[in-house]
Formats: structure tokens, sequence, C-alpha cells
């Protein structure tokens, strides 16, 4: 009997968790009889280049993965079936769509279904392969936990945790110099890691995209941390926190390359802005960057994980495509891609996180009371 | 204009995530004019005993609270206005009820509201003081995660994360000496700990109350991992695990006095079933024990418990007594006490999370085949 | 032109940093041109078998090992060249010296040189071949870093930081329940994981094998550290701690299988004596064991077995073979085999760490007073 | 009989081990009927401010204080009594010398000893305080591990823990996305901190200010890293590295405030290099900074933390006054401070660790070959 094949892929910036997605997959599928697991090398290049990069996926070869950091199946934001670059006669480039040519290949290959492990954008692609005919599951992957359509997304607990425990470092320098911290972190769009790091770390000041600051406000929090000479304070920012009525200017901060870095995140945008605006204590900044999103992932993440892994090798077994594996507390779901690509999941400012933050003396920049 | 006086106490085992519970309360007390917080020591017993133990909480007590294991009031299993035992005259002892004196202790040293952190023994307590008219609102805790009223309680996320880290630490000497290893962990009657650390340490086995074991299941498990004379397996087992058809030997294991320890937990049984069993490879086991309880919580549980105290005083701000916290993802709830006390949530052998750790290949010691 | 082979191989317990070295040599034997780097698995083992279980080492065998723990050649304290088991006509066993034999055996194999990873028995086995004109080169492992011919030995500082953060654990359940806590750490000669650990958790009695203790100086130690109900105490305890004019009893408990936890180790012991001699307060015990020698290396030690890989390999491309490499603070120096195998390095009661200990009020049951 | 006074405070940068000190101090000093202990806040400034800021440090206030990070007295690199500041009539700053004034006042304050725990400047200001007559005994601190006098100061071994666990971090998010990675780490003067966690991460490249680099030969080891189009790189970069022929142009990227990241550290002048001479792989540069200097002291800084307090102590017993604790393993002595405040340690570039790091392929950037 010929074997059935499954091709797994993981896309967009590299998440915790990622592999133990992987190694759920190949568990599952080892129970399996007719099926067997490749893995196609950064993202769907891997069948687009020539010669193509694709590996055979084992047990041997997931042996110990839930622990480890990164993809193994190494992973881009470049190129796609979609969108593949092209250099036109005249030096510029271009891009053209290659998916039909992408969904021969894969039945030349012997692809039976594909897993797409990604976020947002790679959820479009799984969703337009899929109105084509392609037999595709995707797995949601944000560290933002940003995602509507399921409660949790893995590598956002440890993004918090790596988050947390940073906090705590900043604490005893801050406290023993009588300094403020700003500590930036992940967060274009949503300012969930800020949120709860921010609670778990027992920051004074959070700052995130979806409630606009008033720096006034901000300044008025510091002093109030400061008793004559001594006091400090630790702000928390999201990378894409912006001023009432202003722009975000450093949305690339934590993603950024060597050359973007000068013209300033919004943690020292935030800096400049309070020493303008009077402060007077000494200010430090700290852009965590991509140690956010290195390392190995808690317990939480390792079983989100394994558990989105699983539930996706299902989903093919029987047949069930075009669907996005989701956690919907305490169950995994599955849903279509077309309802899953839909809306973020933002902080709501009335929420009950916010809530809980703002009855903990946390300020926002806002000039909104405590809700009782 | 007289202070309102509400008191905080904490009753049980230890579990982290208790101080930040005591400085939500304090944090979100301190935004009011008209409370003040005192802490009782020893749950109860601060306040029956003679001197009274109350101490003062202010912000600067609960500074950096959030961070620390353990409970700044101390807690206790014994005594309790119930049941405080008296030595009878023939030197024996008995409990009397003191729950009334108690409720007219708490008058006069103006305590207007009660909050009390604690267990299902804990809750009972509120709930028979509730009824006895005492405005009283309580806190879950539960480090085993087994409360059907709440979809997660603080300290289990960091147990689980230890557990795991222990998990980590033990295959790399497993793997080196070929070596069985039976890891202990805490669960009398529900196995959450067990099997949420076993799909994130990539266990082997695990053993949980909820599924009674068969021997040579998990024997048969054991051989299938070790090829020739290489493998190794890794188990988990819950204190509360008993075989099909027996009973549980060793449930006071992990909370185990010098005495106890010798006559065995489940682990050293377990380790004896096998070699009984005829099982020839190198049997080592490690009980956790009180490592899984201790140290700093894990930044979901600061957050976690950060609301249920941050709501605790809301509800007493409110004057809704009668009621305990709960979290019902994403919200932070109000239960009635009645309803809370109720039943326990045990691991479901048919829900999602053993259904994944089936589909990962752990054995359960149980006939059942993996469910599709 | 031939390439010349060294052998590599580690033997005895596993200890955070074996891979480190094991990646120090091939890293080291890849910048020249003339070697190549072979394993062989479980000591020596892995050559005496047929067939012969030997594993090539190159730079990509070794990519990121340094973090690892445990051993990828696998380890173990059984057989070896001078002392083979044999099974005799009458089913009792004996052991045969196959030390020529495998000398020859290796000759046949190429093996130009041999790199023994391993304490103090494989060290004397490193001895014993190197008379018998073997090229072999010894790198130290002890976890107990009870070597007197090194400054430290690998593997050490991570179990004392392990042991440390268990303590960090332990204190906060011994505070909130007023508790006598006394957790059992390996060292069956020598103190030194005790003493360090001690030290930096801050503990209040610590009990090693080089000083027998007094179990009435404990107990009032003990009494010491509680004022009236409240109070608590933390006490490390070597494993082969012994009472004045007593023996130890559990010099097994850390190594331990099954069979043995039951006769009880020292940490269980000093409970029940305790208990006799009169302490009222509540004792738990809790036995660190494999938890302390497993997992990721600190950066300490995989810095030092990093360094001893590499000296290790150049002493094999000079040819100054019969040595151990060892740590003479900074420096990486060379000893004879003859010397190495020679006198341990026992905590030395009259010793600057013990004097800091005892200037910090930590109590050793012994009787003399703090030295000045 | 009137007690004993003396003074303890720490100066300069805080450093993870600073807390162990004044514990060890505390402690040592409890078991002397004739001695108390007071600490000054914020290095001398405490005493030479109206009012004065003094506080009682006795057994409960150091109470787990060997965990904590940071300095519960304060620090600071301004003011001091040889140059506090004065502003001058027509609104400039000078400063005066108030040396004198201040024996005075701690003559006053009933002042018997002084313990200063500081950096090199600290101990400057210590032996011109000696010179004048003052009893008093240094502690050095420096988390650069840059002081010849001693084999090791406390908080080196934490932040090199640290750095290394960040490497262990980016090394995942490097290889999933084949990109060179360049962290930045402390060391203005010595390289220290970059050379140990540069081995203990594995790091492909370490620049140190002791060794200017080219950044062809960095170049070139890139290129080797990556084959075809896979591959990653991990630079481990000190901030007071420079070019051969060239000048550091970033020594203040660690300790900076907000207004100076903009002119780029070393790191991101690195990467323009790197860029500039062609490297067309993906960059990332993220700066550890304050990271690397917070948080709880690993075991082995506590020791030698908690060591230096007690020693320190005994030398103010002994009236042994002009000396500075240092290690010399494995002892802790005096030395004078004329001796202590003399030659930096910087790093050898022939020496045993460079050798080490060669030996593992760490390149340079320098043209040496390895030695052998």
């Amino acid at each position: 009997m010929a074997l059935k094949r499954v091709m797994v892929l993981t896309g967009g910036g590299d998440c915790p968790g990622l592999n133990a997605v992987i190694r759920g997959i190949v568990k599952r599928a080892s129970q399996e009889k007719d099926w067997e697991v490749i893995g196609c090398i950064e993202s769907f290049n891997g069948v687009l280049r020539e010669p193509t990069e694709i590996v055979e996926l084992n047990e041997k070869a997931v042996e110990g993965l839930q622990i480890q950091g990164g993809t193994i199946l190494g992973t881009t934001n470049k190129g796609g079936p979609f969108a593949w670059p092209v250099r036109q006669q005249d030096g510029t480039w271009t891009t053209v769509d290659r998916s039909d040519e992408m969904i021969r290949k894969l039945q030349y290959l012997g692809v039976d279904a594909v897993i797409n492990i990604g976020g947002d954008g790679s959820q479009r692609i799984s969703l337009g392969l899929a109105q084509k005919g392609l037999n595709i599951v995707g797995v949601p992957k944000t560290i933002d936990n940003d995602l509507s359509s399921t409660d949790y997304t893995f590598g956002f607990q440890t993004a918090v945790q790596i988050c947390t425990e940073a906090i705590d470092k900043l604490v005893t320098t801050a406290a023993s110099h009588n300094r403020v911290f700003i500590m930036e972190v992940m967060g274009r769009d949503a300012g969930w890691i800020a949120l709860h790091s921010a609670i778990a770390g027992g920051a004074d000041i959070c700052i995130i995209p979806e409630i606009p600051y008033d720096i006034n406000k901000i300044k008025e929090k510091i002093e109030q941390r400061y008793n004559k000479r001594h006091g400090y304070c630790i702000i928390v920012v999201a990378e894409g926190a912006k001023p009432k009525g202003g722009t975000t200017v450093g949305t690339e901060s934590s993603e950024v390359g060597y050359q973007h870095i000068r013209l300033g995140g919004i943690g020292h945008q935030l800096a400049a802005e309070l020493k303008a605006a009077g402060v007077e204590h000494d200010i430090r900044c700290t852009i965590l960057g991509h140690l956010q999103r290195g390392g190995t992932p808690v317990a939480f993440d390792r079983i989100l994980a394994s558990q989105f892994g699983v539930r996706a090798m299902e989903e093919v077994i029987r047949g069930n495509y075009g669907q996005m594996v989701a956690y919907r507390h305490p169950d995994i779901v599955a849903v279509p891609l077309e309802e899953a690509v839909r809306a973020q999941n933002l902080v709501d400012p009335n929420g009950s996180l916010v809530h809980t933050a703002k009855g903990l003396g946390i300020e926002f920049g806002q000039d909104t009371p405590v809700s009782k």
C-alpha cells in the first residue's frame, strides 16, 4: 500500500513552540499505518526552489523537540507561492503568482496534504491555496496573542515570562539607583505582552497601542512614585504605542536591523518626551527585542503547541481540510480558514485585564478614572 | 470618618501566588478613601489566639510581593473557628465550635469584612461563617487545579513548570545511563499536574488517579522504548495513582513527614511492581515533593492571583458577600460560595488533554486504544 | 596521508559538562589536518562488546552540545577492561582482565590515542592502561569537586546552583508553615556541595561528612530559630554525613534504586533523631537526588569543560600521554596520572569556607566556637 | 559598655552580590557583643547630606538578603567626600573637598569604622580617607572582573550566566532565520564577560577591547559559517571593542541614557561595517545593557560576596584598617589599599582562555594563527 504524505512547514517570525507543533504532528502520524510526514524548508520556498528542499520527519527526528525554541524547518517572511520575487530585465524586482505551478509540483512530489504553521499572512496563503483545491490545514502562530479565533496562541506565555523576568532584573537596579526604567516589548498592534508583563512584573506604568498616551499623565505618575530624592519607576511600553493624536515612530524597533535603530523606537522616544516634559530623574531604556522570542518554551506553550500539532494531524487523517485548529478553553477545535483569518484580538481598554491593572495602580497614560 | 476594615487571611498548604493575591487586595483597597486592610496570622488562628496576631497591610508592606512564593501571613491546616482543639481533663483532645465567639471578636476588632484565601476546606469555613452572617468573600486556592467553578487556579502553572523543568533535567541522565526514571508529582485526587507535565516534558508514561493502571501495559511500553541494550523511559506518576482494582498506598508522600516516607509512596511502589513484573532495566525514582509548591510564581500565576485579589476587594467594596471569585476565560467572575465548594474538577479520561497525550504516544496504563 | 584517530569515552555517573568536553575535543581536532575523532559508547564497553559500538564525531555532531546535560556517548559504572563480568559454569559471576585484548583491539581499529573522561575509578583504569603502553589522556570528572589535583571540576557549580535554587524554593514554604526543612544533597565523602549551597541558600544548619554531628547542637540551633510559635529552619545535609561516634546509614540515598530508599537516607535519619531528641516543630525532608546532576550546565562549567576538552586534545596532538588535564587558577595544566589519582580534596573544618559559614551563623553540629 | 559602630556603604554601579556582602557583615557583627552596624544611604552621600540618611542594620534587616540583586543601601556615582558638587554664584558647578568635615561628622555620629563596598573609584576614596586616619576597610566590586588584586569579583559570574542564557535564546532564532546576530555586552576596558559568555554560549566570533578587530577577518568567518543560503552566526562584542587603528565609538552604550543610544554603540557600528564590507545576510543586534547586572546572584557570587562580607567585618574587629579584602583561590585575604587600587586585570591575548576560545574555533578578528 502506498503511503499518504503530509507536508509540514513553518512561516513568519519564529516563535517558541513551533518545534512542539511539528513533534505533535509527527508523533500522531506515526500511529497511523498509512501516513508519512515530510518537512518543507523555509515555509513554501523549499518546494518552490530548485533543487527542492524537503526533509523526512520521523519519530527519531522529533525526539525531545518540544524543548527546543525556533523551528528545525527554518522560516521566512519572504517569497511564497502568490508573490515570488522575480528580477525584471531593467534590473528592478516584481513578484509573480506561482501558486498553480506549486500545487502541480506538490502533486508530482506525492503530497496529499499540507499543514501550514504560521501567522495571519501565512493563513491567508493557506486560504488562497485551499480555494484552489489544495488539501490544507492551518495552525495559528502569533507570539502577540492577537488572534480572535483562538483563546491563546503558543509562544505568548513564553514571551510574557521572559519579559516578566526581565522586569524582575531591572527593578533591583532601578531601586538601587533611583531611576526610571523604560522597557520596550513586542506588540505592534496589540498590547497583550506589555499588559501581561506589566501586571506580573509589578510595573507602575503600561503604555499600549490600544490606549494612546498623554505624556503628562505619565509624568504625574512618575513624580508620585518619588518621595524627595528616593524612589523609582518601571514603565513597560509596547513597540506600537503612540501618543494621543500622534503616530507611532518606532514600529520596527524589535525586528529592526542595524540601520533602523538610530531612528529611535518608542522606548527612546518616550524617554525624550519625558525629559522634554521636565522629568529630572535618571531615565534608562531597555529594548528586549529578540530575547522575547527565543529559547525553550514554557510548559504552557509546549502543551498548547502539542495539542495543535496532534489535532492538525487528526484533521488531515479525517480529510477535514480548509480548517485552522484553535483553542477554545478547555477544548481544541477546528475553525474554517475563512473565519479564522478575520478580526484581530486587541486589548479592550474597558476589559477585565486593564481593569485589574488599574486596580493594582498601573497607569496607562489616559484620563479615565478607575471604574468600579 | 471612621475607616472600614477588611481582614485578609490565608489557609491550607502554601501555594505560589498567595502573596500576589494579598498585594492585589491591598493595592485595590489603597485606591479607596474609606477602607484599610489588616492581615490575620495563620488562617483564622491569629484572631482565635490570645494575644491576637494581626498585622497592618499597607502599600509599603506589599511592595514587590507578587514575586515572592509562600505567604507573608503564614498558613496552617490546623484549628479554625469550627474545630478548635481543646485538651480534655483526661488528657485527650477534642474540638469545640468557636465560630460565634470569633464573629463577636471580629466585631470587637472593628472588622467589617473578611477575605479568606484558601482551598476547599477553607471555603467550607467561609460558607459556614457567611451563613452566620459574617461579611466574607472567598478566593480559591488549589495547586492541583481541581476546582470546577474556575477555569484555572493560581499556583498550578508554576507547579507544572517546575515539574517540567525537573523532567528536562532527568531526561539527560536517563538517556546517558539507559535508565527508567519515575517522577512522583502532586495530585491525590486529580492528575492535572502529572498530565500537563508529562506532555510538556515529553514523558513516555503518565499514571494518574483517574485512570487505574495495569502494570503489564506499563511494562510493555517500557520494553518498546528500548532497543537491545539502549533506550530510556520517563514515567510521571501522580501521588494518588492506584493500580486497577487496587488502592493507593502512598497518599501522603508529598506532604509527608519523616515518619511516613518509609511506608513508601506510589513512586517506589511502582518501581517495585515493575521489578516484580520482570523489568530488568535500572529504575530510579525521584519525589519532587515540596519543590513543586515553592519559589517565585510564573507570570501566569502572578497575573491570575492579582486578578483574584483586585476582584475580591471589589466585591467587598460593593458589599457583595458570600461569594468566591473565579476565572471564566477571559473574565473574572463572582460565584456564590454554596455553588463554589461543590464538585471537583477531575481529569476526564476521554477529554481533550488525555486525547492529546495519547496522540503523542503517552501510555496511561489502560487498555483503551487511541480514539480517532 | 592516513588520518590519526583519537577515541573519546565517558565513564562513571553523568555530570553536567561532559558533552562540552566532547565538543571541545572535536572542535580542537577539526583544526588539525591529520586527526579524526571517534566516540566509544558506554565507557570502554563499546569496544569490548561485539559488535563494537563506535560513532564518528565531527563538527556537525557536536554543534550546540555545550548546552546539553548528560553525555551523548552514554556512560556506565559497570564492566571495563580490567574487570569484565563473566558468568561461570555454576551460574555465578566473576570478572576477567581483558585489558591486553582491548589494547590489541584498539590497534586493530586504528586508534592512536584515547581520551578518557571520568572520575577516580576511570582514571585508575587510565593509569593501568597507560602503564601497559596505551596512549591515553585523562579528563577529571567529579560532581563532588573532591579532587585535590585540580582547583575545580566541571558539574560542581551546576549542582551547587541547583541545590541553591531548591533552598530558595523551600524557604518560602518553610517560613509560611513554620517548619524545619531538611534537604539532603550529594556528597558521600566530601561536603562541598552541602557547604556551598548552605552558604548560598542562607541555610541555618549544614551537616557534612567531615564534621560528625552532635544532635543536641542541632536541636539547640533549631530552638534558637523559633520565637514562641513562629520561626523556621533550613538544614542542608550531605548524604555521607554521620553522627559523632556513629556511622553513616544512608550512603546510597542519592544514587539509590527503589529498593534502598526504604532503609532511609541520612535526611530521614536526621529527622527521626531530631524528633527523638524532642524537637516538636513540623519537620519535612526533601532528597534532591538526580535533579542535582541533570540539565544544562551553568556557564562556569561549560567554560571549564571546554577548556579541559581543548587541552586534552592538545596533549594528544603533542603526544604527551599518561597525563590528566587540570585547572590551577587561572591556568589549565597537565598532571601525570600517577599524581592525579592520589588524594581526595575534603572540606577542611578549619578552612576558609567553613570559617565564612560560621561567620554567617551556620551551625555544623560540633562544639567548636567561632574562630577569630 | 558602649557599643562600637561600623558604618557600611555601597558605591558605583549596582552589582549582584552587594546585598550578600551587607548580610555577611551584619551576620558576623551580630556574633560580637560590642559591635553594631549602620548603613549609609547612597555611598557617602547619606552622611554628607542634611538631614543625614543612616539606617540601622540588624539580623532581621538582612534576612534572606543574599538572594536579592541591587543594594538596599542605594548607590550612586555622584558626589562623595572629595568632590562634592557646589553651585557657584555665576550658576556653574564646581566641586569641593568635604573629607575633613565628613570625618568629623562620622566621629560625631559615633562611627568607629567604615566598610566601603565599591569599585576602583570608591577604593581610591577609601585610600584617601585611610590616609587621613579614618578606620576603613574596602570590599572590591566590579562586575567586569578586571581587578588584578583578586582572582574573582562577585557579580561577574552572574553577568556571564545572564549573557550565556541570552545567547542560548538568540541561537534558536538565528538558526531558524539564517541570520547573523550581534550581542553587545558590558566591558569598556576588559573583555572578560564577552570572552566567557562567547565560550559558554558557543559563539562563532568574539570581539574584545584587548584585541582590535579587522572587519575583513570577521566577514571571512561569517561566510565560512554559511553554506549556500543556510547557516547562521553569533557574534559577542564587548562595548569597549574597537577596530584596528580605530577608536571606540560607543563607550556609553550599556550605561546610556536615552540621549546617547542614537549615536550608536559598537554593536550597531559593527553591523554597519559588516554591511559596508559586503555581508549580505540579515544582521540583527541585541544590546543586553542593564539586564546583565540585575536580578538574583548565582550561587558562586552569593558565596564570594558572603566571604567578603564576613572577612571585612573580621578586619574591622581586628582593627586591621586600610585593607581591601580579596580572593586568592582558595583563600580570602586582606590586601593593603595602596596595592589594591593599582593595575587592571585585562584579557591576555596570549593567555589560557583566549587559547581555549581559539581552540573552539572562535574568531577574534585578528590575524594570529592558533598557537599550539
